[in-house]
């Protein structure tokens, strides 16, 4: 008897073990797999009460805020999965440098959020590699594809807000379209369950929004393509809250605002900025990190500040 | 001396009847104008104290509530002259036959919103033919191209998104781009002026909003497009409100909520909505311009509901 509870125990170890390192790699040009080294094989094992690793996909990680929550998880959350998308990984050598410094934890995938077929094939891809997903943070944004916000109307054009709108916007829910089934599989790993109760999220979306596309907040004006932006990426928030808020398991979505931060989006404003308010990217995501750490079905559908309060529609 | 004066009043009352018969008429297809008669002769009579007849910009006027604007404005501001665009005014029989019914005092004018070059010529045709406007309601919109709303992220498409957005978002900003410089020059004759004292607004941009599109009051999710693209519009209408709430003179710009209108665009969800809450589109106008017929500068940046009470962002 004692030694097959044993047989038992050890059998939950392996497992335990097993599904710590789950299929990760560097997806080469054509689609393929570099570095693969482990299945999680989780057909075999799904009946069985262990606790898989983290897996999470950060929308835009080339650079900035996306780059910085790569970083992060790495570092502070050991035994979990990056999938870090962006545009151009050609181009994205930091990105790359950081998968090779982290053989078998980063995946990295082409993926251009204003083209729904690349969205597809990313959550295609995942699927068959990970079979889920705890976190999705849409980070990637642009201010106008000028790069400077409008000051006035004469700056308005249609084309202008179109593509602020593609990026911004259209991307992330399209994300949440594909994603949210791997979401639902999700292990629940980010944000806080309730003690000693049935896990009651199985994973979170995150987008990254900002204060000036609160339009109770609006007493500047200006920028009018990346407030729209904001603004009706936070209805998506909200309405994929409750959405996702009515499936069994949860998904909980929220809006974070990440600051002033020091990245490529804001460098035309800096000179505005006061120096403590100008955060860099690490100190940001610190933040953003300790926010998300705390989210449970009770905070979704809100948009919250970088300090934790919540910010006005 | 009495002969001066009385000539003076006499030359006076001449300018205010050639004023109350602006520059109007049917526009052709190939953009010339029929039916002009009248030209306000602004630059000779732009010193004297006249009392200018309103001009008011009905965009989206082939059917529904843009129509009833139409009608509701020739029937009770009897001196005012009405522009009235549309994709299609080929189409639009009913549209031409108020204007036939009307002689002199609507011109048709051909503008798909979603392109800017429409905007661009319409507004310079307006300039021409009036030099000023009072009025202008952005009416024009969808549900979705397919006609129905998104019940779930299933049905999301980029595309069916961003058409939406750019029908019912980008198109009303873009015609507050091109139209606001005419709005300056209004006569303020739509709205509540202070008593005894000099004119606050020359013009009023009102959007056709929905209460679908208040974030804070969200709580049944889906139409993901529709909602988001309101939401975005409400986030135009603020930022309007503070860029032509800076000049001299003053642009009012708000958001109204007509109702569940009984028009094409609500038509598939007619059976889900109590009779009594089921506005016609005249019953919803009659509202909507109880509302305009009140606003001031004070009332400038809001959304307002059909009863008039204020939504949440």
């Amino acid at each position: 008897m004692f030694s097959v509870y044993k047989l038992l125990t050890g059998l939950l170890k392996v497992c335990n073990l097993l599904l710590s390192f789950p299929k990760t790699g560097l997806y080469d040009d054509s689609g393929g797999i570099e570095g693969s080294k482990w299945a999680t094989s989780a057909g075999l094992l799904c009946h069985l009460p262990v606790m898989a690793s983290p897996v999470a996909l950060i929308q835009g990680a080339s650079r900035g805020l996306g780059l910085e929550f790569c970083k992060y998880i790495l570092k502070n959350k050991t035994r979990a999965a990056v999938i870090a998308t962006c545009r151009n990984p050609d181009g994205a050598a930091e990105l790359r440098g950081l998968a090779g410094q982290h053989p078998g934890k980063v995946t990295v995938l082409r993926l251009d959020v204003s083209r729904e077929e690349d969205i597809r094939g990313a959550a295609d891809r995942v699927k068959e590699s990970f079979g889920r997903l705890d976190l999705i943070v849409n980070s990637s944004a642009m201010l106008h594809p000028s790069g400077k916000g409008e000051t006035s109307l004469r700056d308005v054009s249609a084309q202008g807000i179109i593509s602020t709108l593609t990026t911004n916007t259209v991307g992330p829910l399209v994300m949440a379209k594909y994603f949210a089934p791997l979401l639902q599989k999700g292990g629940g790993s980010f944000g806080q369950q309730p003690a000693e109760k049935a896990k009651q999220h199985s994973g979170i979306i995150v987008n990254i929004t900002a204060k000036v596309g609160s339009i109770g907040d609006n007493g500047l004006g200006g920028w009018y393509s990346y407030r729209m932006s904001k603004a009706a990426l936070n209805m998506a928030t909200r309405n994929l809250s409750i959405e996702l808020g009515r499936s069994r398991p949860k998904v909980v979505c929220v809006s974070l605002h990440p600051g002033t931060v020091n990245t490529d989006l804001s460098r035309p404003y800096h000179r505005n900025v006061p120096k403590d308010k100008l955060f860099s990217a690490e100190h940001s995501v610190n933040y953003l990190m300790s926010i998300i750490d705390t989210l449970n079905i009770e905070k979704t559908g809100r948009a919250y500040n970088w300090d934790g309060t919540e910010l006005p529609w």
